[in-house]
Formats: structure tokens, C-alpha cells, sequence
């Protein structure tokens, strides 16, 4: 963050025509935006883009959803046919929705706004062996960082996260339990609702799964090899791409909170870019967020994925660059400071 | 709330390609708006507009409060210039300001925008007398139901309160401990920023209010005629209004969450058409939402009022509502149901 428009931010916003500080936690994301930017004001965040990215995960096979996975595949033929929530969310607010498939198990038709990034056909079983291969892993990362380049060009002063994977919460949970160091019986969830006895085999998979793999933290991209998915090493690199460009990312539920982890253990710096958009009812997701120093902004139980809670957020942050614009001084406005 | 509407949205809410129970809160707002409107799913509810009223407080005098009277009228022209953070708020967020002067105590030049609607100038110091008489209540009360008709009859399909009143934190406290029970201590907050001093005379000013009215919480209109203020009244109003027109209504903070009390006395059914817009930072909001049963939209420490809390969750309440209409069935979208 640069450090003479963050001041100026806080400059700014003690001499605008409210009580100093009144705007609680907006006046936070302000002052970031300012700093992100290098400007005070900072440009409004908008048009802003939710990017989301889709893989299917090898994981599945044990048995840690209620769900089929073919699941993956068919919701991004909703998301590109404007019929889920992300989509009537994004249409609410304003944002474009761009659906990249970076993993999904299933062939996906051609289809106008989807972008074809496949690495792999989801990822293989991570009980049994890693993921998926350095290689791809990097791969992922750079459809990531592709995607922030690609939406950034187009006109976007904003990015969101958002995914789409069946079983991808068991994933996250393996991130989550690597880089805070808790017990996955802390940070795994029950995702889409599950009940206790698959919530209580969830838990042992992820245990297994670092237990197999033993990922050093340090090395982020092994542990994106071991316990990873597709979708999460691409949020590692819409994270990557968006700070070195100086945008904002809203970052949505538990997925990007594990993305988040691995990204700034690749380059701290990153996480001047990121705004959390809300806390979701995943458990992993507090501990991410815990560890991560992120406040979100909407709290409100959602656990859908898909950047809707990244959705509701953005109204916020451009709201709290817009009052930098737009608010009076006391001097201009002719009110009266207090004694 | 209509129970076959109600009903009806719950049907709906499992069916749609969504996890059931995935959106938490906005689930239960959806569901309240199909209740209130009576129609699954419920009108979107845009445009919205947010009628601030503003007023003056007689125990300004009694030293509660850094800034000077004055600042009410310097701020409703703050308004009306369109400097004021609910203008930016308003403008992010497509909502109309609309500006009340039910009690400034100073004259206000005619202006676009700005409804002459002064019940008096500023209440009476409540520590001394009753704030206002018995008809001056009910008059204000009128300013309040005539706003919300004149505005949902204007074509808005949403309302949110905003208020302005220096002091009149101190007065949403009395209100707020009248129908709490709490003591003065508990709910006094320190509205605009005051400090230690000033803080342990609100509280007490607060309490000598409550010593010397006795305020029987059964009796609405004499509990607003010995401590309310006039943009207090005209909030009960506006709540009463907008539910007899099932319209609903985004509470703002602490003040409205006050009024939203009194309003609750006079007839318990005006809670259907209330949505806890916000938590402000205030501890007689928490107090105000807690025997209310609400729960706050955004929670970020805004402590500013003018609408600003509300017009923030202005665009998740839409979201909500738009979910309903958008979002398509596991049947319709071709996705497979969890097994």
C-alpha cells in the first residue's frame, strides 16, 4: 500500500462532513483502496467482475458429499445460462460474471462466456496420491493470473472470486488445517449440509490426506500438488495477477480464504489487494479469515460458493470509495465542527 | 405475514439450484417479503427511497453532545447539496433521499427537495418537561404515515429511515430504556464521539429524564410526548405507514431501532414490514434490535446515521428478493439433486 495516499485517505475522510471515524470499517476499506491505487481518491471500483473458476476433484470418490459430481458441470451450464444465484446477485449489482473451466471432470460444450482453461479433468484422489502435478498446479495458477490480466484489460477496477466444485469444501478444509496448523476436525465443515456421520468421514479424509502428504507450508505450490484443487491454485493466481496490477479483489466463502493462504505464502503483498467479502458458516472459513487479519463485511450464514457473498460485499467497497469522491468538507459544505 | 405466500417461498427456496438453506439470512428476508406482499415471489423492492427526518432536541442543552445545534439545518443542507455520505450512499445504491423537516430548530430556506413539515422547533428539554405535548406527537406521527404514502404512492416499493438531530442519540437512549427496562448506563452510547465526561452526563441526563417522566412503555404516545423527539415520531410513523401499505421498511440505526419500539406499542404488527438494516456501534442499537428480535443486515460500526446503515443493505435486500425471481429449479436448469 502506498503509504502517501493511504494518508491522505485518512486526511480526507477526517475533514468530510461527518463525526471522525462514523463510517466504522468502510473508512478501513477506503484508505486501502487508496493506498492500493496510489490515489486519493481512490477510482471508484466499478464495473467489477466475478470470475468463476470451476474443477471437479478427485476427492469425491471418498465419499464427502451428498452430491454427484456430474453436479460441477451442470452448474456451469446454469451459471452461462443466467439462472443461479450468482447470477441474479451479479445482476442485482452490476457485475459480469466470466465462468472459466480450469478442471471440471466432464466435457463442457462450447459455450459464449465460457472460458475453456482446462489443466486436468479434475483432480486426482488426494488420499491416494497428490492432486495433481507441479506442473499443473502451475498451470492453474497461470489461467489465474491470465484471467486477472484478461478482465483488468477489459475495463474492471474491481475482481471477485468465485468457484464452482463439488467436493471442493473438503479441499479447502486441507488447505485451511496446512497453513493455520489446526485440527481438520476444526476447519472441515459440512459444505452443502451433510449429515454427521459424512461430516464425520470428511474430517478423516482430510486427517489422511495430511497425514499421506506431511505439505510444508513453505512450499506452497507442493501443497497446492498435494491437497489442492484446480480451482483453488487459479484463485492463488486471480489473487497474484489482481495485486500486481493494483485492483482490488473481494474475496468471497471458504475456497478463497484457502486460496488466500497459499497466495500470500507465495507473496505476502498480495493481501493488500484483498477485501474479505463476508464470513461464511464453514468453520475453515473463520480460521482462514482468523489468520489471514481479514474482517468481512456481509455475515449473514451463507455457505453457496459461486462469489455470492463477494456479490453482496461489492456494493460496500464501492460505496466507501464513492463517499471519497463525493462527500463534502466541513469548510465546503458550510457545517460547523464540533467544539 | 400472508401464511400461503410465506409458505410458498419456503416451497421455492428448496427447489431452486442452490443447496437448501445455503443463502441463511436472505432466505428469511426473501420469505418476509413474500409474506408482507402477499406474492411468491415478492415485487423486487426497487426504486427505494429514504426519507430523512430531521429535528432538534431540547436537551441539547443539558451539554450531551460536542457539536452546536446548528449543525441539524447545516447538515439537511448538506443534504439537499447532495455532500452528505447518505447522498453517495443513495447514489452507489440507486435510492432517492428524500428530506423531512419535522422539528429543525432553526428556518429553513424553501428548497427542491426539502418538505416543510415543522411540527415545532425542536422539542422542549426533556430533563425539565415533557419534550413535546401530546398533540405535537401526534402530529409528527401524521408527518410520518403522509411520507410513507406520499412516497410508496410516488411508485417506491422499498423505504428506509434516515434521521438527523444533534442530540438526538440522547434521546433514542431514553426511548430505547423506557422499552427495554435497561438501565440508562447500558444503553448510552457516544453517538458522534464524546468523551469520558461528557458521556457520564448523557447517562445521567438520560436517567433524571426517566426519574422525572416515569414513562409507562404501554402508553406510546405519552412515552414520545415526555422523551421522544420529533424525527422519532415521525420514524414511528413512517413504520406504521409503510406496514399498513406492506411496504417494507430498512431500519437505519439506533434511532430507528427506538422508534421501531415505540412503533411496536402501538401496533405489533408493524414488525412485519421492519428489516434490521444495520448494527451500529451504538449499545442502545443492540439493545433496540435484541427486544425487537432483528438481526442486523451489515455490521461494520457505522455510528452516522442519515439512512447511511440502511442504504447500505438496501442491495442485499433486493438480491434477496431477485434471487426469487431469477434463479432457476434443479428441474428447469437440468441439475441433479443431492442424493
Amino acid at each position: 500500500l502506498d503509504a502517501k495516499a493511504l494518508g491522505e485517505a485518512w486526511e480526507r475522510q477526517k475533514r468530510m462532513t461527518k463525526p471522525a471515524g462514523a463510517l466504522g470499517m468502510l473508512e478501513i476499506i477506503s484508505a486501502q483502496l487508496a493506498g492500493l491505487s496510489r490515489q486519493c481518491p481512490p477510482p471508484l471500483p466499478e464495473p467489477a467482475a466475478v470470475a468463476i473458476f470451476a474443477g471437479d476433484h478427485g476427492v469425491h470418490a471418498q465419499g464427502v458429499t451428498a452430491w454427484p459430481q456430474e453436479v460441477t458441470g451442470q452448474m456451469v451450464a446454469n451459471f452461462l445460462g443466467g439462472g443461479a444465484v450468482c447470477n441474479a446477485f451479479a445482476n442485482q449489482v452490476g457485475a459480469e460474471v466470466c465462468v472459466v473451466d480450469v478442471g471440471v471432470a466432464s466435457e463442457l460444450p462450447s459455450t459464449p462466456g465460457l472460458l475453456p482453461r482446462k489443466v486436468r479433468a479434475g483432480t486426482a484422489d488426494f488420499t491416494a496420491g497428490p492432486a495433481m502435478t507441479k506442473e499443473e498446479a502451475l498451470r492453474a495458477i497461470e489461467v489465474g493470473i491470465e484471467t486477472a490480466r484478461d478482465l483488468v484489460a477489459a475495463g474492471n477496477k474491481a475482481l471477485l472470486t468465485g468457484e464452482m466444485g463439488i467436493a471442493n469444501t473438503t479441499t479447502s478444509a486441507a488447505l485451511i488445517a496446512v497453513y493455520t496448523g489446526a485440527d481438520p476436525a476444526e476447519v472441515t465443515g459440512r459444505g452443502t449440509g451433510i449429515n454427521d456421520e459424512m461430516h464425520a468421514r470428511k474430517v478423516e479424509v482430510v486427517r489422511r490426506a495430511l497425514e499421506l502428504h506431511r505439505p510444508d507450508p513453505a512450499d506452497p505450490i507442493a501443497v497446492l500438488t498435494a491437497v489442492g484443487g484446480l480451482e483453488h491454485a487459479a484463485m492463488v493466481g486471480l489473487l497474484l495477477g489482481a495485486a500486481a496490477l493494483r485492483t482490488p479483489v473481494i474475496l468471497d466463502g471458504v475456497s478463497a480464504g484457502a486460496a488466500a493462504l497459499v497466495a500470500r505464502a507465495i507473496a505476502p503483498e498480495v493481501l493488500a489487494a484483498c477485501i474479505a467479502g463476508h464470513r461464511s458458516a464453514e468453520p475453515g472459513h473463520v480460521a482462514a479469515l482468523t489468520a489471514l487479519g481479514l474482517r468481512p463485511l456481509v455475515d449473514l450464514d451463507l455457505r453457496l460458493g459461486e462469489g455470492t457473498g463477494a456479490l453482496l460485499a461489492l456494493p460496500l467497497v464501492q460505496s466507501a470509495a464513492r463517499v471519497m469522491h463525493e462527500v463534502a468538507t466541513f469548510d465546503a459544505a458550510g457545517v460547523t465542527e464540533k467544539a
